[in-house]
């Protein structure tokens, strides 16, 4: 109906206006006789769809359809319309679900957005300000509200980069409309410009693909081409002016929409000559819509497609569709995620999995904090997998150092998330001349005053090649790795003790990837699949392995390097293995952790890590082997020579 | 050194002359002296290879390189080089190594080329006929018996595509050689221009993206691009005339060799205009050195990359990288195999996977029958995997008609295979209006006095969706499918009665796929996935199901039904579920098997199989139902009120 609309008003010709009226004409002869949905699922229903949800899209796009048919309508049809389709659905969204219509939450948006679009339309300024202010219209909900709460001071989005390519749609359909119809709003300058913010974060957060980097409840291949990202493109170009980077991602949409913002982008691709490159740079976001909650950190090396990106997660819970998952990092190189996220457990719209929706197994393994790549304590997930105790708290931004694009640092904490124990996790990108590629340096410090027992898991795309380590492989028979937070849902696949500095390497893509880490022999070394506990074969089968550490305070250090080439087409190998040979820790207390690196070539670097509160210009000294090292400010990389 | 020979002659910078002497010099020095490489396994040995083989390789490819500097060599540096090198490895080969020279065999292929072509450019004919007739020179060994004897009087490669597309480069390189210092030999035109057919039936079996099928010991992406491929193809193009397909397959390639050849494909090229595409048909080879022992054969259907592939194996064993697979199947759709062959298993030339060379899995499982998608009896392999009887025996043919692309079909038999157990499959790749994809229907006969416990399995490519028959997944702890014959390396993922029509959906790519069978409630459906028993993780981590029926005599009959459409990134979902509902085999005796396949749209088929004699004219009568039903050839197809 809504491109019909459109094309009413760009050719003129009725058809399309009767299709429209047709159409309404069936709805407006059923909808007064539905009742709640029949199939909803935990959600608050719709009357034509199982969620409320998706009713707001059919009233936000029907808005805009009858909007586009108002004048050539007689005044009997609306009337008729008005009564049996409009009238109705707004009291079902803003009396009977007056929370869900109030709610700071993308579902929230989508009402808002619907509602004040129509409006608009039927020149109804009680249900526009309910939309900006919420049904009391106090500005304790609404739309207003929505752009207050929702969004980090950075534009963050706090359920992460799924959900806001999602929820951009409404937010700027309908602030283009308030733009419109109440310029003196200044909707798009609201809360210094936070609509630019949103949309720039969010794009911020893609690989160089255009694919969403997947955080929280997501997709893995959620890219820009996703009709909110479209239409936001487009919009914040015309609104915010012409800008590069949008251009590159519009590259990728291939795509304008069909408004001047469209043909502004249009135009200025014309113009642009050579196909536009996005040139994101490392970036760090706060979290909260106080910006006082951790963030989310982004590490880039390279550009166009050949980018390494480092992604570490540290920022708020999330709500409903949040992971257990603080201090997660991916990794990205080569086009594809190397140490991948999970996703959600979802076949998204495939009926015959659970009508598309959501899979027990989300909540069993892909929110688990084991499904991420950070360390689990006591193989239980954090905050015990209680949401409401998980919203209360956050990630903590420590430091964060992109300036030099070949030394490069993100640092965070998370203090909340398991009683008595205290993280903080340090990640450095650096190239160091010596290696082919960049590579990746974690130092993972937990604090505690009692015995843990620490998994520190690694998620890999690929297939496993070899390890220093020698392990028992699960041969005839095999088990889950544990009993629920997520363990459940994975087959122990082979088990070792650990040599010191265990190596494991792995092929993924046309590259070996080793993650050498500070192993001793008191350490366990685990490898394991998901699937178990699946009795739908709801899950993707994943590899991953673990080092596992009973201690009190302990620091995992590992360096990810990437190294050599492998073309099965072409039977090429070359440089199989690694070239670092040992990770270090040379000492570490409250104030600082000290980490050493040694490999071939002569590779010798130290790392230091201000442990105690941030400041780029504080001295920091620690003792390593009786002597005492002095240095200023968050870190000091030493490589080699230096 | 053969580039800077080809340089030298074509720049007459002396540099690169001095860079082929230096490098002899070098050789002449170390190579008296060496003895067996030290790290050959199960192979001739070479002196400064591991194998033989690579030594071969080396030969032939540094006779290329002296020929090119011979005349700038002084006489004193021709005679040192061929009492220190030339005369040592040619001594190596035809000597100490006359068994591999005298071979049947790719290897044997390498040795005859390399000893030629040398012999050619030092002018001894007696290598040159040691080379064509064997070490005897009676003809017993040598190019031309190898030209005999390991291709089918269709060209058809008896190792397979993946061993073809090596030998092809010995074969071309050494043929020029004769053909240009012995036209009188008119080697191109040597057994009714079987290398001719040697070429184009190894291209015929490539997927449309020039990738090789993988048909016995064979990578998943080994291509075109290979050398020897493109060496051979270029060769063919300007010996036996221009060729379409062959342009296609250069584009592919996208490089020529650097000679008249690759000059004449060039221009070919460039006449062209539009970017050629391969326009292969469905085929069928003979297998044997005698075309009489049974055959592959190929349906395609649609063109360009938009092809589905239908690829069945019923000829000879293939010596020891042969699979014992007879009557396997492999389905190609949508740019990748939705039901795959697994290749070998060897992470080629990864050297800590066991030095790149074959894997210890290759043998316990790549090679085993339940690797592939054909019956297993009493869950042992064809011939008991015994490499020696399965060479003594072959499929068979039976018949194939491909005339019409939207009703295409293969039938062939293997008896030999499994003692007392006689089978035949015939496969239909049908295009019916009612649905969008063309379909596979197969129909799987095995005959046997007593009774067996029959394995009909499937390996899909892609991620379970649903199934129409209840099944307990093995949740908390997983076993081995077996103990031998390839089942121990099958982990079981779950276990469930049968229903009638028993259905498996998968989702590949962007389509969904349902395998619907003619299943009885004695029967038993098994989930599994390779894995198990591999210590070092050498296997994929692969899915597969079958059916498991205890019968003597016994028809399995399928159809492969893709359908719908599934994009993850748009979120839409379409037709999930499919559209066939049941398969019923209606008759079946010695002379006939009838089968029918019933489904929504009012499908209703009807599929008559000859099972006696071939013979496109006989009459054939089956009593169905009491009813008797006559019909003339090997096989008759009713679609629906037909």
């Amino acid at each position: 109906m809504q491109k019909a609309g459109i094309l009413f008003q760009i050719t003129g010709d009725e058809k399309y206006a009767r299709f429209i009226r047709s159409m309404l004409m069936k709805y407006a002869a059923m909808y007064p006789k539905l009742g709640p949905h029949p199939k909803a699922h935990n959600q608050a229903p719709g009357k034509l769809f199982f969620q409320m949800l998706n009713e707001t899209v059919w009233l936000l796009y029907t808005a805009q359809a009858y909007d586009c048919i108002y004048n050539w309508l007689s005044p009997e049809d609306r009337a008729y319309f008005e009564e049996n389709i409009f009238n109705v659905i707004i009291d079902w969204f803003t009396g009977k679900n007056a929370r869900e219509f109030d709610r700071i939450h993308n579902h929230g948006t989508w009402s808002v957005a619907a509602v004040g679009m129509i409006g608009y339309v039927l020149g109804r300024q009680d249900l526009v300000d309910m939309a900006l202010y919420g049904t009391k219209k106090d500005g304790s909900g609404g739309f207003l509200k929505q752009l207050d709460r929702l969004f980090s001071p950075d534009g963050y989005y706090m359920e992460g980069p799924y959900y806001i390519r999602y929820a951009l749609r409404p937010f700027f359909l309908f602030a283009e409309a308030v733009e419109r119809f109440q310029p003196e709003l200044k909707i798009y300058k609201y809360r210094d410009s936070i609509l630019k913010k949103a949309v720039f974060s969010a794009l911020q957060t893609t690989y160089p693909n255009g694919v969403f980097a997947p955080i929280n409840d997501a997709s893995k291949s959620m890219n820009v081409r996703a009709p909110g990202v479209l239409i936001a493109t487009d919009l914040a170009f015309q609104h915010y002016g012409r800008n590069d980077n949008l251009l590159g991602i519009a590259a990728i949409q291939n795509e304008v929409i069909l408004n001047g913002a469209g043909l502004e982008v249009a135009r200025s691709m014309a113009d642009a000559g050579a196909k536009p490159v996005c040139n994101w740079r490392s970036i760090e976001f706060s979290d909260g819509w106080d910006g006082k909650q951790g963030g989310l950190g982004i590490l880039r090396y390279g550009s166009g497609q050949e980018q390494m990106m480092l992604i570490m997660k540290y920022g708020v819970h999330g709500a409903g569709h949040g992971h257990f998952d603080k201090l997660h990092f991916v990794l990205y190189d080569q086009r594809h995620e190397v140490i991948p996220d999970y996703g959600f457990s979802r076949w998204i719209n495939i009926e015959p999995k659970f009508g598309g929706r959501y899979l027990p197994e989300n909540k069993s393994y892909a929110m688990q904090t084991i499904a991420h790549n950070t360390v689990v304590v006591d193989q239980a997930t954090q905050n015990f997998f209680q949401r409401k105790e998980a919203d209360k708290v956050s990630g903590k931004r420590h430091f964060f150092d992109a300036h030099n694009p070949e030394r490069q640092v993100i640092s965070a904490r998370a203090d909340d998330h398991y009683p008595g124990v205290r993280m903080q996790r340090t990640m450095f990108l650096l190239k160091d001349e010596k290696l082919q590629f960049p590579v990746v340096v974690d130092v993972f410090r937990l604090k505690s005053e009692e015995e843990h027992l620490y998994d520190y898991p690694f998620h890999f795309e690929g297939h496993f090649i070899f390890s220093n380590t020698k392990f028992i492989a699960d041969t005839a028979e095999q088990r889950i790795l544990g009993e629920n937070y997520g363990y459940q849902h994975l087959w122990r696949e082979a088990y070792g003790g650990a040599v010191n500095n265990g190596s494991v390497t792995f092929l993924s893509g046309n590259r070996y990837y080793t993650i050498i880490t500070n192993t001793t022999p008191d350490m366990k070394l685990l490898f394991a699949r998901t699937g178990a506990n699946d009795p739908d074969f709801n899950l993707r089968s994943e590899p991953m392995f673990l080092w596992r550490k009973k201690a009190k305070t302990h620091v995992f250090a590992s360096v990810i390097e990437p190294h050599g080439f492998f073309s099965e087409a072409q039977e090429k190998s070359d440089r199989a293995r690694p070239l670092i040979r040992s990770v270090r820790v040379l000492a570490q207390n409250d104030e600082a952790t000290v980490v050493e690196v040694k490999g071939g070539n002569g590779i010798h670097w130290r790392l230091f890590i201000n442990n105690g509160n941030a400041s780029p210009s504080a001295m920091h000294s620690i003792e390593i082997g009786g002597e005492k090292s002095i240095w200023q400010g968050n870190y000091k990389i030493e490589l080699n020579s230096e």
